[in-house]
């Protein structure tokens, strides 16, 4: 199909950007910086949703829609939160186009329907919430809150690259408010946990839970949680924050209620989300050079079963077995295409299927019809082999499983081969230049230090780790004394 | 809970507009004209959006997604459509906030950061995505394309409702290319009856399939098949609309394929969408002056159930035997709720269950402890009675059904009471008054005739409705011949 990749060790960038349009994900819009999803891309956030959707309706969670557009005056309302993103907000100032007088048949602004307030398309919906949980929120039966949103959100990025950093992007952003310090705390830490439970066990993608230090937390947030993913290039990925909020919103939007004491106080809140971001870190955790590699959970097709065959007859009789392999799998709950397009040839039907990932692929021939079996193809070791069609329901079954497993374990490997302890700052230099991954070093917790490093290094602290132990040391830049090492990378 | 509504025939109106907050659905936002959906109506929606994603997947429609924003020279384009909806357009015209020198914490608009071509938010999607399926379509291959979104888009409106008329709503639209003209308008039809099939038989809301006239088609179509259900004021509400768009867009954006035989041609289009406002409909064809009156299908919760207890030791026992029903039903897939909230009493719960049109109630108190009883209270009809325990599921199963049908049943008596066939002007202003509903009349198939229509009565032809016999006779304004009866309605 014409279809080669840019190889990973020839230029990373240049293989991603090409495999997310020939696997036929998203592509760039008319639009500067905002994304068109293909179907096959969308189908696999599809999936991201539903199993991340079920986990907050697990815990409680319910769904609801805000307006896309925020007043100015409610935006600036919380100032932190404000100024972080102010630079890239899209303003709509104006309500009306009418004709140009000038240029028949093309429109242009009604300068007559100017807006009085500016509207800010969200950045994020925190200001917009929180004037609306004001009312929401009268005692204390009304807690705790907890509210999630499917959207589309706005920044207007500068530099912009398919599903990691685009002018519009789909996330889910949870908003909670409680009537403790403590249960909001908690919420952010459990928010954290089932994000880093769904990357590791639903997308196979391994992550360090952590704390964002002060300089790289979300603005307005007291605390920011994270899941950190490494990419196949040492680069890190941010897939995921849950932040503690603090009474900052409440106290920005006058959000109280009143005890069972009779005493009114205000409340604690927590947002967090995750965006079509994770695409990009499915992509850049399992593709290899041949095309992207689906863990079977996301696939939109675990398996596709492609004929091969000369004439009509033979199409009919592989048909008949096609079909019945695939009523089998769809009664054990995998799903199945049946790729028979007349339209194509099974070698370029191959190409295109190994290119988007499907984790399974059958091939029937005449042969396979004589001698009963089917030829089985794994997408992530590329193993082929030959199966009876009486086992294949089984054997099918056992494989998915084992590719689920393996894409975690093998890329579990690899992350955990690129965390890299160093003592001095011209170690921590070296590793990141030659090796990359996660550099595990002691810093002193100052600004300053965390600046200068990034300043001469582009590496940033991507989190203190949650699951280390304490461990005096010194910090690599000042040599001041240290409790904790966390983890520096230069990350996307 | 002090929550009661003003009666249907005191104010149709200000009781809807009541309901809709007091049943927790949507509440009017910050931002003129948009609302905010709570928690309960949204869940109704995604039952709605559920069933019909489902529809649309079996019929080999698959889901994509496309940018909130159109540059404006594609959105003017396709010049029909970009007239009709030039007046409503929200545009964004800069792309960041700066600190206000003149106001300390306060933003305002950065006048550097001006776009060089202004962006609309969509009104609708048609614009963006013909000018990407142009590179989508290039062979006949690549026939038909079938998409779908789910989305948000803006219509800036000057009056607006809760639900029926919003200056950001939530919808689907679909858009799809074809060979042949005939296949484009054979897909347009199983839009119109996949909605029609929805609605009646998903949504207890009986409709007339039919076409609307050229005055009342969707700007850039060459027909608008529709969807009408009658709500119990007497005035019409369009429910959905498909379209055959001809190869208006396919040429205003250059889209072409390669047929078999090697010859370049225009493809043919539909588009098609239903919004939030169907919960308009939904809320307008079953509710009562007690509050909203759901069917089954879109309940977020079924049954509920509420213990009535004096003391810890009567709830505890109440607890168990609620518990175990609970799960009883939820293994027969009947979705429960077991409101055991302490914050509450009976009888709040009742009003509250009742506003929000559960559609069984099932209380326990003591007494029915003994006798092994429940008392159980249907939503529709108001009816009580009590029940053995052992009885229950299969009851509910069947009583569930029941209220499903009965709503149906209900409303196709009333709409079927509300179309009348009138011969004369004189009488067509009469019934309009005097009963309102649907109006069959003859009409001379002009648009000055219906304009005029318009004008006098305020109401408009509804539909051309597909399941009529043709029947001459004379427009009642013109005296002309006519062929087929249209419908009219004051409308939504």
């Amino acid at each position: 199909m014409g279809k080669s990749l840019t190889r990973r060790d020839v230029d990373y960038s240049k293989w991603y950007n090409e495999l997310v349009v020939k696997a036929d994900l998203a592509e760039n819009s008319a639009v500067r910086g905002c994304m068109t999803i293909k179907p096959y891309g969308y189908a696999i956030w599809e999936k991201i949703q539903a199993e991340l959707d079920k986990k907050f309706k697990e815990t409680g969670h319910q769904n609801a829609y805000f307006p896309l557009l925020v007043p100015k005056h409610l935006f600036e309302a919380e100032e932190t939160n404000a100024e972080g993103f102010a630079k890239e907000c899209a303003v709509v100032t104006h309500y009306r186009l009418k004709n140009d007088e000038d240029n028949p048949g093309k429109l242009k602004v009604d300068e007559t329907a100017k807006l009085e307030e500016e509207l800010i398309i969200r950045p994020t919906s925190e200001a917009l919430i929180w004037n609306t949980f004001k009312s929401w929120i009268q005692s204390y039966r009304d807690l705790p809150l907890k509210i999630n949103q499917w959207a589309n959100v706005m920044r207007w990025e500068m530099r912009t690259r398919l599903f990691l950093r685009t002018a519009e992007f789909l996330w889910q952003e949870g908003h909670t408010a409680h009537i403790t310090k403590e249960e909001a705390i908690e919420e952010a830490e459990l928010m954290n946990g089932i994000y880093a439970d769904f990357t590791e066990k639903f997308m196979a993608i391994p992550v360090i839970k952590g704390l964002k230090t002060e300089s790289e937390r979300f603005a307005g947030a007291d605390e920011t949680y994270c899941i950190e993913a490494l990419m196949q290039d040492g680069k890190a990925l941010q897939a995921g924050t849950s932040h503690f909020l603090g009474q900052n919103f409440a106290k920005a939007f006058d959000v109280k209620y009143t005890g069972k004491d009779g005493k009114q106080d205000y409340v604690w809140a927590t947002s967090w989300g995750v965006s079509t971001r994770l695409m990009g870190a499915l992509i850049m955790t399992h593709s290899d050079d041949n095309g992207l590699v689906l863990p079977p959970n996301l696939a939109p097709y675990q398996v596709v079963i492609v004929p091969i065959f000369k004439n009509d007859e033979q199409f009919a009789e592989i048909s008949k077995v096609a079909l019945q392999i695939k009523s089998d799998l769809q009664n054990k709950n995998i799903s199945v295409k049946f790729d028979d397009r007349d339209t194509h040839k099974p070698g370029w039907k191959f190409a295109q299927h190994e290119m988007q990932g499907v984790p399974l692929r059958i091939a029937i021939g005449p042969k396979d019809l004589e001698k009963g079996t089917v030829e089985l193809a794994r997408r992530d070791t590329l193993e082929k082999s030959f199966v009876n069609q009486a086992d294949l329901t089984e054997t099918i079954k056992e494989k998915l499983e084992e590719i689920q497993n393996h894409l975690f374990d093998k890329a579990l490997k690899y992350r955990d081969e690129h965390i890299t302890e160093v003592n001095t700052y011209e170690e921590f230099k070296e590793i990141l230049e030659s090796k990359g991954g996660f550099i595990s070093a002691h810093w002193d917790g100052s600004k300053e230090t965390e600046e200068q490093i990034k300043n001469e290094t582009k590496a940033t602290i991507r989190c203190i780790p949650e699951h280390t132990d304490n461990q005096s040391g010194e910090c690599i830049i000042t040599g001041q004394a240290s409790q904790k090492r966390v983890l520096f990378a230069k990350a996307y």
